[in-house]
């Protein structure tokens, strides 16, 4: 347990949703001694004899209105459909100055869903931490989840300086890198580069199972050709996915419909066997690839023993 | 150097094509003494240099009907849309018990375009490495390229054993697993597991590189919340891909109907707020890749320093 030199920077954090998220933060709020006291809110039994089996917080309930009177933050881990019902329902019982936060993957949605409900004398910091894996629930959370990767925070104009600055503290203690943006700006970066991917890649993983059973045993023994990569990314939280493209819905829609379009002009170009309508897009399409890598997020693929790699044919 | 212990099984392999898969065949070969004499022919003259000063081959020449005289083995291993024409211009040079193979990513239409050129005297095993890198080029090859993949044949009816038994052999020296099947059923296993993948890829980062700048440099930035994936498949060599498409073009064409259906249903839930249809298709897809996983097929994703994780929101 390393302390945090300057002292906690807050005496009762609620985090409302201990999955995996919520756990890795609870990790990192309590090694480095972020806050006084813990409370964690979950709506299961068997996730709130977890959280406390794993010491991730001093208290456990599974009243999220109870569980903040007092507290001068609290943290919103739940899948970004239940916020507003849970900000409703919070919204009596805050103290005044106490910072409310999220980890939602839209922003604009959660600051419809969540804003209005809020009295004046809180301060709401919108956030998002780009960091994941396929992995959900309290027992998922580790304390390195966030280490070198963007939380964007979406900051309403009227909020004070000192909460966003205190949010922002407790992600660079958890290792994390702080950008900001405007709400709707974010919801249309993370559309293109988290939002239409998933769908994607669910929607292909989709197909797959709905093919005929002998070809199906002999997709997942050769999926290591590509489609394995699909299938990790809609290996993810489903009610989490479901709530952010009903939250996200027009910038996605509006997103799936140009992909549409580029789909269709790949498939005509197949038809009609138009080869240098392929390889220009193909070709152009490395430069980005590129980019990514000089911007060092290229990230590195090992495959385990037995695996085929990816880029064959 | 480890020689074979049963002797070489070829007196001289010609290698046409010498890119990744072919140098990496080329690096096998040597290091097991699996041919007396090696020949790659290439017709860029910067690659024949880089052939014969990485000792891939004992010579290299831009002609394949004369290399191929007096050859016991001929591996094709350039894009497959170069087949045709070369099957032709080799055929008449080919000596009597040639074995001709072939590392091409479809196989019906390889069979297609290679097998009416060739005489009776010879014997064509076509076969698919199901391994590969983004990299392409004679300096991209490795010698575990083939290690743990699987390989797939699909011999002729009319070929005997021993040529197949032989490339067989060849496959396993570089430590692949070889499985056989049918060539129009390889294509559609391919074509779901490979095909569809990568065209949906290099879509989606073509959608991507038609974005405004501002967005797109912030695309590259948060690139690693699902679609650095995409654009790591999309990084493939693009001759390569598009001969793919346009070799297996109606099983593709079918497959991408099929997918595009899946794709309006779900865009057709997303406008209607249809939470519940969403949740169970994103539930489902978990079962395929737990049997990925189950497979010991499913890799393992190392971020670099600087990353954030795939399965974020």
């Amino acid at each position: 347990m390393s302390a945090n030199p300057q002292g906690p920077l807050f005496t009762k954090v609620v985090i409302i949703g201990v999955g995996l998220i919520g756990s890795s933060l609870a990790i990192n709020i309590r090694k480095h001694g972020l806050a006084t006291e813990i409370v964690g809110v979950s709506r299961s039994a068997d996730n709130r004899a977890e959280i406390l089996q794993r010491g991730l917080a001093d208290s456990v309930t599974d009243n999220a209105a109870e569980a903040v009177q007092g507290a001068d933050c609290v943290l919103l881990c739940t899948a970004v459909g239940a916020y507003g019902k849970l900000a409703e329902q919070i919204a009596p019982h805050l103290s005044p100055g106490c910072v409310i936060s999220d980890v939602g993957s839209t922003k604009g949605s959660v600051i419809a869903d969540v804003a209005p409900h809020l009295p004046d004398h809180v301060h709401f910091v919108p956030a998002h931490p780009i960091a994941g894996t396929e992995q959900s629930g309290p027992s998922a959370g580790f304390e390195t989840l966030f280490k070198d990767r963007w939380v964007i925070l979406t900051p309403l104009p009227q909020t004070p300086r000192e909460p966003v600055e205190k949010i922002e503290a407790l992600w660079r203690a958890c290792g994390a890198m702080i950008d900001k943006m405007d709400a709707l700006h974010h919801d249309r970066v993370l559309a293109m580069t988290s939002h239409l991917p998933h769908l994607i890649a669910y929607t292909i993983v989709d197909t797959a199972t709905q093919l005929e059973d002998d070809l199906k045993s002999e997709v997942i023994k050769f999926s290591a050709s590509g489609f394995r990569d699909f299938t990790r990314i809609a290996g993810s939280d489903p009610t989490m996915w479901r709530d952010v493209f009903l939250s996200n819905r027009d910038v996605v829609l509006d997103l799936l419909q140009r992909f549409q379009e580029d789909l269709v002009n790949m498939q005509r170009a197949i038809r009609k066997g138009d080869g240098a309508f392929l390889f220009e897009r193909f070709t152009e399409t490395r430069d980005i690839r590129q980019s990514i890598v000089d911007a060092r997020q290229a990230g590195q693929f090992i495959p385990t023993e037995g695996n085929t790699d990816d880029a064959s044919g």
